[in-house]
């Protein structure tokens, strides 16, 4: 029974599940970023048709899944299980915009990671059996999180240069048994890593020790390094936890400069957009890998890559209670071809 | 790859995992009622020695979990995941509970049910070979809820007569691949179900068509009826929800009368206590499952039990804005005995 585990946090699959669909939905700011010919859908109208911006986030992972569904020619009725979560209080826009399909579900919460955690654990789920077909996916809204963690919107608060843009954006990936590739063949599930930053307008040094602690927990159960990636990938770092994570590394003379990027540097123009330190949000990474990685490494830009989605642990209450920001990531290592394993 | 499934939302496993050690905490109500020989530890104190109640909460948590592993001679280097998951914005109570264990740690954000998710997701990594031990938990504080969803305590808001008491209370389940039972033979995920209620003071009436949902899934994949177990126990739905699955049921020709209760309504003497439709809340379940229904399991007061713990998929903002309250149930058969599967 434990012969898929390599090491603490790492399993390696033994039938590496397929990517059979995946798809993805952006607003405004993603569609004049850099990856806007990546998206499926981009939509000018911040509430997607709807009355209230939390309707609209629910709107988004409604439309993502029916499209990710509609460009694998699957019914939801084919889907073993959908997994997803959210950023808003009790995870609403996924419980409202997945109302409708019937499908089983299972609800995670991992902030930001949300990508990492649904993909990991759709991926298990595959392997061990208990599912043909299972959608991961997630969403962010640049309106309801600013809300909901800062103040409103329309206040117009002054941002500081740390501050990340939470994406509007969802995206939806659909994992299967069978399929033609990319294929999931190893997945590292993160600890809560907790150094102490209580800055909650720094997120990227609040879960750069999280990005690190996974990353380095993978390289060692699988024996491998970042040469040994076409491409590296965390969740939504943005600038300054980016190089955090790049400098650690160097500490342990690790290079991580030559294939190594992050979502929140990926999805926007940072100085024409005045994106500050980058892109945040549970929808930045899984837009950015329901679309730009997944069409690569289809395409063959890359063979090898490793996708770790980050997430911030906190609530405006655990702030206020001057908590610290504790962080985790999921990564997930994706071929392009099927490898023996 | 597809031999464990049976039907749309059940699979059956194929090594059923046993459960290896389980522990609960509660506060001074739940002290005060009828489950109170079957907790590890009862606090008088709803800070549990905190500065907050949110902080409380965790501190339950991490009592919870430590509790679970001294009663099975474990670590937590042992555990190969944690899962688990609450109430509270961004599930605060379980990133800070959890933080200071560093195990591989997968959030869920599943309402009431969290109890039912957890158990459920620990026993598929189980048995798919991707671990050998797993946590399973959740918790509530009636403090932190009542604030989060309502009104603070202090306010001494009056309560509706449907309404239910959020419990104070943590229940903690390690699953291993090798023990001596009881073991999880089955397990059923649930699906949104919602059945427009808007009444987000009558829980029961808005969780009952999804625990129908799923017990009837469960029913009908497994080929058993009520008579099949010696115990069927939902969540929370108190009073008027068990009477609604009841209900439904009925109209269906089968008899829930025999063997049907509910954590919600086992958990506090109703009248006594003035508990209203009963208890609620993720650590209602968590605390009855991990308490008196395992140890009467292992007492052999009962041979196959059907564990459904049911949440409600809403937040204070979906109800301003008008949303119905859909509800999820998660269903868990455990058998004392090793069976043939």
């Amino acid at each position: 029974m434990q012969t898929k585990r390599a090491g603490r946090q790492t399993v390696q699959l033994s039938h590496p599940p397929s990517v059979v669909s995946f798809a993805n939905i952006g607003g405004r700011m993603e569609g004049q970023g850099p990856l806007s010919d990546y998206f499926d859908e981009l939509s000018p109208d911040a509430f997607f048709g709807k009355k209230t911006w939390e309707q609209g986030e629910s709107a988004m992972q409604e439309r993502v899944l029916r499209r990710a569904l509609e460009k694998g020619g699957l019914t939801a009725g084919e889907l073993d299980y959908v997994l997803a979560g959210d950023l808003l209080n009790q995870c609403i826009g996924t419980s409202f915009g997945l109302r409708s399909f019937h499908i089983p579900f299972y609800g995670l919460y991992g902030a930001c990671s949300t990508m990492g955690e649904s993909l990991s654990l759709a991926a298990l789920l595959i392997d061990g059996g208990f599912a043909r077909l299972a959608a991961a996916m997630t969403s962010s809204h640049y309106c309801t999180a600013e809300r909901q963690y800062r103040m409103p919107v329309p206040y117009g608060s002054q941002r500081t240069p740390t501050a990340q843009w939470t994406a509007t954006a969802s995206g939806c990936c659909i994992l299967g048994a069978q399929g033609d590739g990319p294929y999931i063949t190893h997945v590292t599930c993160g600890r809560i890593v907790d150094w102490g930053i209580t800055d909650a307008n720094n997120m990227g040094a609040a879960m750069a020790p999280a990005a690190y602690d996974t990353l380095r927990a993978h390289f060692t159960a699988t024996a491998t390094g970042p040469e040994d990636y076409d491409l590296i990938v965390t969740g939504d770092l943005g600038l300054l936890g980016h190089q955090i994570v790049t400098d650690l590394f160097r500490q342990d003379g690790v290079d991580m400069t030559k294939n190594y990027t992050d979502c929140g540097l990926l999805l926007y123009h940072l100085e024409k957009q005045d994106m500050h330190a980058g892109g945040s949000g549970c929808g930045c990474s899984a837009a950015v890998f329901n679309g730009y990685l997944l069409r690569g490494l289809r395409e063959g830009r890359w063979k090898r890559l490793l996708f770790a989605p980050t997430g911030a642990l906190l609530s405006p209450t655990s702030s206020f209670q001057g908590e610290s920001i504790p962080g985790i990531c999921h990564a997930v290592a994706l071929s392009a071809a099927k490898e023996g394993v």
